[in-house]
């Protein structure tokens, strides 16, 4: 009888450049549709088990998903003093509402995602991504567009988390990383609230997107600093920033960090604690040089557009 | 809203030799499971639709299967003057019975496949390959190894049609590559009888397989002749053997194989006619020369093994 | 130390269509340039030596291009009683002049190429492929544009051979596929001439080509006949066309065309002779309907152009 | 006249586990020979420039080999308070030899590799790696095994950085991971000296090598601190073990290091400094769970053996 692993021939390719992708064996395809907004697919790759994968990107992977989770949620949750009221925009899996629940000041986690048809497939297929969050007391789903929900809505957060997939050439996310949309966060914030935004790629060659998201809220907010975490299955490190009239979370020490994890969370965590927030802020002086040389301001009439 | 060709990124990578192989855009897999015997896939690639993955090789597409079966059973069916009893040796899809059953002056079909789970998926996830063939009252399915069954019954048939998967190292399909599993069919035949074989990959640079079925079935019949067919969803030609100690369809001229035709199918064909039939068995001076050089004859004790 | 083959990880992606590529592994890349009018490579691959690749597109390999050369040249040559003067549009290789010239009644032959670079390249790193034609004293090179040529020239040819690289889009060949082309083809062949042209991919599902090709030389000749071989460096059939007023080779027999082998060249052939003709012209019944149900007449206000 | 980039279809896989891989598009292949010790490849890719690859691995690339080299040899250099000599074993670009003489307490700068075919190759294909590095009078090139060099030098050195290949299944530098080798590079350092050593990808999912040179070493050395860096070229974060009985060069802070290299330095650096630095160090949680989870000591008996 032949072997296994090596019957399985088919392979996922994630473009990264023109010059460059990565490529992941694909043990078994569990969903493939299309929404009303892009293409969805649930594919278990041999690497990184169950992905979820919309319009041809991997948006998140079973075995490392809590990297990129953690790093978005927690430095902008510990950098609040205690963060009540949250607001989510975008997070489909579920899985940053799983993150931000870990925090026992939470009363309230608002998370507003476009496509319902991306939350239901990933409640059905990734069933760990959620881990049961959208069935707590304090989550509260709303489908519809972040951008209107920041304009109409007239309730105050402490925390606002941006998890929206890429800002694609007409696709829907593309108005939701300019200073107009930065702008609009900022009035839902209350006072002394942090914002953090997924912030795309911070490979060193392709810094554009995540430059500019900077430069953008460095015009919005008083302070915005970036960071980023290396995400195996992307095969990449991924940038974040962290904005905030009032608090810059990169300058709390690692000791502090390690405190207030263990006083507000009701869980340990996998990947994020006082010396890996050392990390994620300490970008290396290449990163830092060709960031200040390409950062630009997004706006509604000059939006960033990636591949 | 992104296109939506472009968000598929999955393949299937066909490996040819070490330094060749052919790739596949993959829109969906439907199946993905393990039998007794073997890793079966089913995958819907963007050339050739539906198709069945047999231990990560492609057995046979949606759009072009019909080349394949068509040029495996009718020259054998039509160089017999009139088979009534046909025996099947594999051939889990159905489409080999649905051809055979095109022939009126058939009363008795009988398969005999290993693998009744390949038959199972097959018949739920590629039926137009059967096109109910397996209710025809003709068909009689028998679950079971082709060498026992050719070594225990005693009946005899008109013709005999070997669709077995790859000989693979350790795999089930070893041994009915074999002068004696050859003999067991000569001693199965009728008078008159015929018998045709899938003889593997006719690449010119690939030939070992063909070439050695060739010379095994000279040693056991009178008249054994080679004969390739193009099949587009293999990126290669395809190899075939018929055999018998009295007919030699290679000699029909492409007249008499039309009258045939018309007299003795109950529906049209898509790829064999008679100009078909003339370039099937005009293999050019480059593919004699080379199989010359290298078929040797297959024994138990010394059979094939490709890949 | 490690074993050299598994090494050497560089491939050369060739697609064929957006679901479906071939993949070659590289060995080594003995030249890399741009011409004025094409990217030039020479590279040695894994499966089949040293090949020639213009514009990204493999156009014929060290192991199997006397397939493709043979299969162009000699049943245009034998068809014509005794062919003096021919001439080749194309052809840099070399080996479509190496063909021409084993025909001992060939008196000049004349090869007019637009790209002498490609030329140079090709004698200096592929001489298998020449093998010495350039410096017979019946070869006649002209550097310039093959249209131009047929256009001014007041020479009569017994024989024009057209081996132009794909007509795509933008590049220099994309007029000499057209009705008006092959009228001052036709009005350059002596009486009693034979025109052949290489005619792309003659794969069941891309047969646009071919059969445009096709359709249009019998808008202008009397007798156009399609005819395919293998070639097993493009994993893929390919298409020829052999067109004239007054000959048709396909009804030629095997017999015959043995026969004017012998009498005719000077040295053996490795892929063609009588039967590999009859193999040629055989296009099995699914081709010829499908290439019927897409042919359409090329002209220059309507060319051809291909990916 | 076709695009230029898209003539180009030539790949290089790099293979990271059976599961994984990068590809790069090349644009040239300069050199590709074999010396008596491993495989080597000069090749252009598209995204990075000029890389070396040996055994069909990228040992570095133009555009990123600064971040490789400085983060090797800066941080061991920088703790040391004053490094007159230093020895480096491998290093055949000539990259780590360059980073150390940018130092100017450096007296005399050793290099032992036992390639010289790799040396010399680098040399004239890659000019940039070394600047000039190796007509440095204070250089000296030795060739010959390290191994040896170390069992039979009876001279001291203040630092000692190790920059070999992967310690493959046969290959040269398979005994130069262990604890055996690693006590005979102590008794080479003088009193407070600092060793530094490539350790291996430290991907999550591939920690092995990594927390193994750092388990080895801390039975060696009083100290041994494991760090990391993000090699854009090796898609991939990469590891480095520094050791020592008499510093930590982890405990150094952002101010302190900057003004080291302000003092000591003869030019600027691209991607270290004290920022940098506190990067390097800061191994995020995950990593450090499972580093301690699979490190194990590597001896000449029980060596490591990465692929």
């Amino acid at each position: 009888m032949s072997d296994n692993a090596s019957d399985k021939r088919t392979w996922f390719y994630d473009g990264v450049t023109p010059d460059l992708g990565i490529v992941h064996r694909v043990e078994s395809m569990l969903y493939s549709g299309r929404s009303a907004y892009q293409g969805i697919e649930i594919l278990r790759l041999g690497s990184f088990g169950l992905c979820l994968v919309l319009d041809g990107k991997i948006q998140s992977s079973e075995a490392d998903e809590f990297i990129y989770h953690e790093a978005l949620v927690h430095p902008a949750m510990l950098a609040h003093p205690a963060p009540r009221r949250v607001l989510i925009a975008g997070g489909g899996e579920g899985a940053t509402l799983r993150e931000v629940l870990r925090h026992t000041t939470v009363e309230q986690a608002t998370m507003v995602d476009l496509d319902d048809q991306v939350v239901a497939v990933c409640r059905e297929h990734l069933p760990s991504f959620s881990e049961g969050a959208f069935d707590d007391p304090r989550a509260h789903l709303v489908v519809g567009d972040a951008r209107r929900f920041m304009a109409e809505s007239e309730k105050a957060f402490d925390v606002i988390v941006i998890d929206l997939p890429d800002p694609i050439e007409d696709g829907p996310a593309r108005l939701l990383y300019t200073r107009e949309f930065y702008g609009s966060v900022r009035s839902r914030l209350s006072e002394g609230g942090v914002m953090v935004v997924q912030s795309e790629s911070s490979r060193w060659y392709d810094l554009q997107a995540f430059a500019a998201i900077n430069r953008t809220l460095r015009d919005v907010f008083r302070f915005a600093s970036p960071y980023q975490a290396h995400i195996p299955s992307f095969s990449s490190l991924w940038g974040y920033n962290i904005a905030s009239d009032s608090v810059q979370p990169a300058t709390l020490d690692a000791a502090e960090i390690d405190r207030r994890i263990a006083s507000r969370l009701s869980t340990s965590l996998r990947s994020y604690d006082g010396t890996t927030h050392q990390g994620l802020f300490a970008l290396p002086l290449h990163i830092r040089t060709s960031a200040d040389a390409v950062g630009s301001v997004l706006t509604d009439a000059c939006p960033l557009s990636v591949f």
